[in-house]
């Protein structure tokens, strides 16, 4: 799209409240908007980026047998009370100001998880082993109340929650799933660049038994954690004791890492509460096994900033960028070949179906490169009086500091060989 | 997809509260789920019918230039007062129950329209008239403390809504646009195979013009209007006057209608409330003039499955049924050949990128006809030892009443040349 027409700007500067890189670079970018502590607008930019990180979700929760469903934030007390989470400080709980209405009737918890709405609904459907196992999955936004919002995306009061949540005749069952999904988060994540380490935890507000999170190294980071670089074991500082460390002899190392997935082994506790129960090929009652397991897109899309950036804006990896490709026409003054020059490789470009953004503002040659710069698209080609009298273009990835001119030709036909079509 | 592996099941009766068609036939095809009143899950069958409706309104809405973005449903109570609208009785206004926290910062209305948010945000971008017109859109869940939600999907407390904001220099621009829309609503409704008729309204605790709706006639809707069937007249009841109809001599006939979408010219009441201005070309400081407009996803279903029903279920259109076809085999004790068979074609259907779902369970002709007839897909395939004994297959359109037996080639063949390939 033309880039004049976008609904967005950059800006130099914002609150100074903000210390995060995500929050910093997606807020100077135009990627999205502070409404108020913890809670952002995704602005087009950022709603495109997004999106591109859910279509890798779905296609690999898909892949594992997901079905995906979208289930209600406004969530009844009688719920909550079953598994005794009403009283968790985290719920935002709602009321109405009219006096003529019935205010009981009108108070729900926020859904900030949703294993006791799934439970519910699956004794519906669930009443004997061959209705098992069964897995579905939302993409939602779930609501927080946290005492401290910070960094960004990475800790809001609203955000973006992936939340799987799978049903089985057994722990044998579950735990076979359990492996099978941490094989789809590690693809997912790998898709999306993002080194994540497979770490044990605690289980909070879950469960007893220990969990796993998915944690990436990074400085930004709100959780500590302790990890060999060696064999793979990796805790979170909550729980970790030097002796836990058995598999290798290396040396384990604590750093700063940022949580984008765990994953909850549940047991019977949600079954037993909300009476979901089959009956076993012997025809006994059993409670139904289950386990859940969540991804933050919005926090994935923070930590990714987090990891690929440099003094001078966001470096996203093509996968996920908003568009592949950002056309820039540097004009001087009175020459309008170059516009007609950019206007005509836009058109060409776009037909192809490659996403692309076209710096058409007129702005100086200074400010366009240093928005180019903070937006962080992979791929720019730059039109500018020299490059016509050269007869070639200018290409430089985001991530190279060297640009190159070479013949339109070369790049269409690059482009055309590329992953950047338009799925 | 395989039936069996489907997470719904369909039943037989539902609770006696849910009189609509819609919450009748969605709740026992499975498509939705009531978690409390006017709450309801979408289940995987009712969100693939909503992308379906969803992905119709994004393309109409990019096609006149919207730009989608993501706002916050927690919105605080200084926006809502800026607009005097902090005391509306539908707002659900948010809490939380721990004493440690300051209680005041987690004070929010739930977005139940979001014309405070967008005006918000826009100041931050539209300084000049180079920055109009400009329109954004979202499709966001929304929330709405209705006393007495009813009538399933079409009156709840929690829904879908895509609503759009446009920005102008001038009444006549936002006019030119508004018209526009008009349009961009008649192509949606068109593409849904609703027919709405334009109808003038009141206000409401928008405007004090005229707003626009888009009404559906039909006995199950719970808005009532006059409409001439000849000049295209419609009024809503509440601002309804006999002289107002005089383009034509023809009676003005009365009728119940669902309210599917609809559209208002702000002016400038919300750009006044939030300093929302921009430079004109004689760089004089004008208030920015506004429009806006929506168009609830999960209404438009329900509206569809009240227009299209017959006493044995829905008909869905086929432009967004969950499933292009519908594959079912009919078994007969110890004959695994029917198995083999449509085993075999559900495989040749699927690669051919048709959305199919195969009924694979072990149930009696009687319960899959039945549900193939509640679940309404458009078109179904039959394979049954009778078929096979005469080399063809059973085809049958939902809205039809009669069945004809067909080769394999030619259905296959007429999949091809038509629309249900995947996009």
């Amino acid at each position: 799209m033309k880039q004049s027409q976008l609904f967005s700007k950059t800006s130099k500067k914002i609150s100074e409240e903000e210390t995060s890189k995500n929050a910093h670079f997606l807020l100077r970018g135009g990627f999205i908007d502070k409404s108020s502590a913890g809670v952002y607008t995704l602005l087009p930019l950022g709603l495109k980026v997004l999106e591109k990180i859910n279509k890798v979700i779905r296609e690999e929760m898909n892949a594992i047998g997901g079905e995906e469903l979208l289930l209600p934030a406004l969530i009844q007390k009688k719920y909550w009370e079953k598994a005794d989470r009403w009283a968790v400080d985290i719920i935002f709980k709602t009321s109405v100001c009219a006096n003529n209405q019935n205010k009981k009737d009108f108070e729900y918890g926020l859904g900030w998880t949703h294993e006791e709405v799934i439970t519910a609904i699956a004794t519906k459907f669930i009443n004997s082993y061959k209705d098992l196992p069964k897995s579905v999955y939302q993409i939602q936004t779930k609501f927080r109340a946290e005492a401290r919002p910070q960094a960004g995306l990475l800790r809001g009061r609203e955000f973006l929650m992936k939340d799987l949540y799978s049903f089985h005749e057994s722990q044998e069952d579950m735990s076979k799933y359990y492996e099978k999904v941490i094989i789809a988060y590690k693809k997912i994540f790998k898709r999306l660049k993002l080194k994540a380490l497979v770490t044990e935890a605690g289980g909070g507000a879950f469960t007893k038994e220990y969990t796993h999170e998915f944690q990436v190294l990074n400085p930004g980071g709100e959780d500590t954690i302790f990890y060999c670089p060696k064999c793979g074991f990796s805790q979170n500082h909550e729980i970790f004791e030097p002796e836990a460390h058995k598999k290798c002899s290396a040396e384990v190392k604590s750093a700063k890492a940022i949580e984008i997935g765990n994953i909850f082994k549940l047991g019977t506790k949600f079954s037993e509460a909300f009476g979901l129960s089959f009956l076993n090929k012997k025809g006994e009652k059993k409670p139904v096994v289950m386990a859940s397991y969540g991804i933050g897109p919005t926090r994935v899309m923070a930590t990714i900033v987090e990891e690929f950036n440099d003094k001078y804006g966001i470096i996203w990896p093509e996968t996920i960028a908003p568009f592949a490709v950002h056309l820039i026409e540097l004009k001087s003054k009175h020459n309008k070949k170059v516009k007609k020059a950019a206007e005509a490789l836009y058109k060409k470009i776009k037909s192809m179906g490659v996403e692309i953004l076209y710096d058409d503002r007129e702005m100086s040659v200074g400010e366009k490169l240093n928005d180019a710069d903070l937006i962080g698209i992979p791929n720019r080609i730059i039109i500018s009086e020299k490059t016509l009298a050269a007869e070639k273009i200018e290409f430089k990835k985001r991530d190279s500091k060297k640009s190159i001119l070479i013949s339109e030709k070369k790049i269409l036909d690059s482009l055309k060989k590329s992953n950047f079509l338009k799925s």
